[in-house]
């Protein structure tokens, strides 16, 4: 840090357990990733490559090498693993992740209909050599899921060996745990955390208004996801309460 | 690409005929334009300089080397022609375009009133040595054209020598084809592709969600424009159905 | 400039004394720092390092030093003051701007409750050895601040020493002198512009939108701030009346 401020919120550092955030990436060139960890790498401790951008992405074992020599680990996006499922060709996602060194995955359902069981098994499978990463939550704003049901899933992922549980909430925010408009569903989230251990739950959170909101509910080390990479060092500032809409909800009023 | 998926919509290579994409750059450096070339060169066909920026920008040529070097044509926004003929300066337009060795030119007159006859002219003279696109609908979101007008205005100016038409949107999306939502005019657009080969348009749809509903509509290889360049690989996914929004359009089941 | 067009609006040239343009700076790597002033040197006249992003950005003298040689001034968002003033460690903070050699200072209010003759006393002392920018308007969408009221603070702040005065919008551009919906309180910003000189106001005005309302009202050479780095070339092109929104705005018609 640059300088010394009393009174911060006590912030997890590197290998964080709780405290997380998640960059997505969705087509940086090498440059621009090295750019990136030269301000973050101390704030970002996972690394999504956006839906199926990896596909697409030349100079990819370039990019993952910055991300690996910053100590940060890479996964695909979930929906790159529903395309090789839905085809058939789960095997040549293995050979994949091996091809690339990727050793964090996410396991999601949010594309096609995946009878839960067997994403488990999935889970579970990925998970013997595998960190895994699994979303529970829709793409399509028309499945509405019943936060009995939120819980039952995300507990049984869990168990399944899953190391974390992603909220879903698209790049866009306004699926899964939050409403068209962005809003947060906060009876939902409510009722998820009085079951489920928070530090084992990323929320999907890309918009500030829904960083603030985890923050002020759940403290300055709340797992965060789909930050955008030019916001992640804006995220920092709310966690410490350094940003106008955090400020006074941190502070301790000097002795 | 970095891998194999079986049933990918079958996707135009470059040089292209149809499925272009048409980038906005609004000021990029030199530096951030190598950044982008160095991912996206195989799926950006056509770069535009977002209206006046040509003017402002400090190191153009260097920019211009940049792309040239890459393969893609670049051209001046319309609006930047539009200053030019209404100061009467028409002829330092075409000194300046050989000045820079710029080939394409847009023709358009969303922020001036020109007869439609003489926009013709215009087009037609520059069609003698450029290759132009010409833009039909009008910036100013209360000047309605009724889909009549539109082909009629746009297949006049086929006619009369444009490569494409493009479809005005702005770069916020929220004109012409679109309402001030930004949703699109769909029966405008079906009106349109009734009575146009799709190839010959080029659609502004600078929104992810009107782009997926572009694709969705005409297929991977719409031609799609105002892209920003840091949406060019995400397009790319959707055009190929790596991104949950068209994952389930294009798949055919595997056998 | 790249080329000659008649009739175009004078614009002032650095150092500007009106027409100002400050950009916020949220978390830039250094060297996306050396692209922003390899674009936008000259019309960028003074750099905010967003609220307290200086506490956790890395090589922070880095990347002042290439602000310093491109003779662009940079100060630390006014949210960083409140914060070591909340503390009591004001003096901590004159200690930090020596540290990084910082001459310009932001004086707000808009996080924490200063009362206002308490304000005015660290304008008046910062006034003897910075140059001092003090921010009128709550971050707080609640609290909505008449205009007699607006004027008198920013009268007594001047009088106390502020260089300019801000007109606050945060970075969304959602309060102060901003509706909820980023339009404009008019009514507000002319009874301000009766009573106090446009050339001792910065306005803040993220959104395009903002930014045309402010041109076509007080002309291309009115001082606008919080704009996005992205954002500094486009602004140039509005000023200039070389982008849609502004063209016809400017134009005298040739003779």
């Amino acid at each position: 840090m640059n300088f010394e401020l009393k009174n911060l919120p006590e912030r997890t550092g590197k290998p964080r357990k709780t405290g997380l955030a998640m960059v997505m990436d969705k087509g940086l060139s090498v440059r621009e990733a090295e750019d990136l960890v030269s301000v973050a790498d101390q704030y970002i401790d996972i690394i999504k490559l956006g839906f199926g951008t990896a596909y697409v992405t030349p100079h990819l074992e370039n990019k993952l090498a910055v991300y690996r020599s910053a100590g940060i680990p890479v996964y695909f996006g979930g929906t790159l693993m529903e395309c090789f499922i839905i085809r058939n060709q789960f095997e040549d996602y293995l050979r994949l992740m091996d091809k690339f060194k990727i050793d964090y995955v996410e396991v999601s359902d949010g594309s096609i209909d995946l009878p839960h069981e067997e994403k488990c098994k999935y889970i579970n499978k990925l998970s013997k050599s595998k960190t895994v990463l699994s979303e529970v939550g829709s793409k399509d704003e028309l499945k509405i899921i019943p936060p009995y049901k939120w819980i039952e899933l995300m507990k049984t992922e869990l168990e399944a060996g899953a190391w974390k549980v992603i909220a879903e909430a698209r790049e866009g925010g306004n699926v899964g745990i939050y409403r068209g408009t962005g809003e947060v569903r906060s009876g939902l989230v409510e009722e998820i955390l009085w079951q489920i251990p928070g530090e084992n739950i990323l929320w999907e959170a890309p918009a500030k208004a829904q960083q603030v909101w985890f923050i002020k509910l759940a403290g300055a080390n709340v797992n965060l996801g789909n930050i955008s990479p030019a916001e992640i060092l804006p995220l920092e500032t709310l966690r410490l309460g350094l940003r106008g809409d955090t400020l006074l909800h941190f502070l301790n009023p000097p002795a």
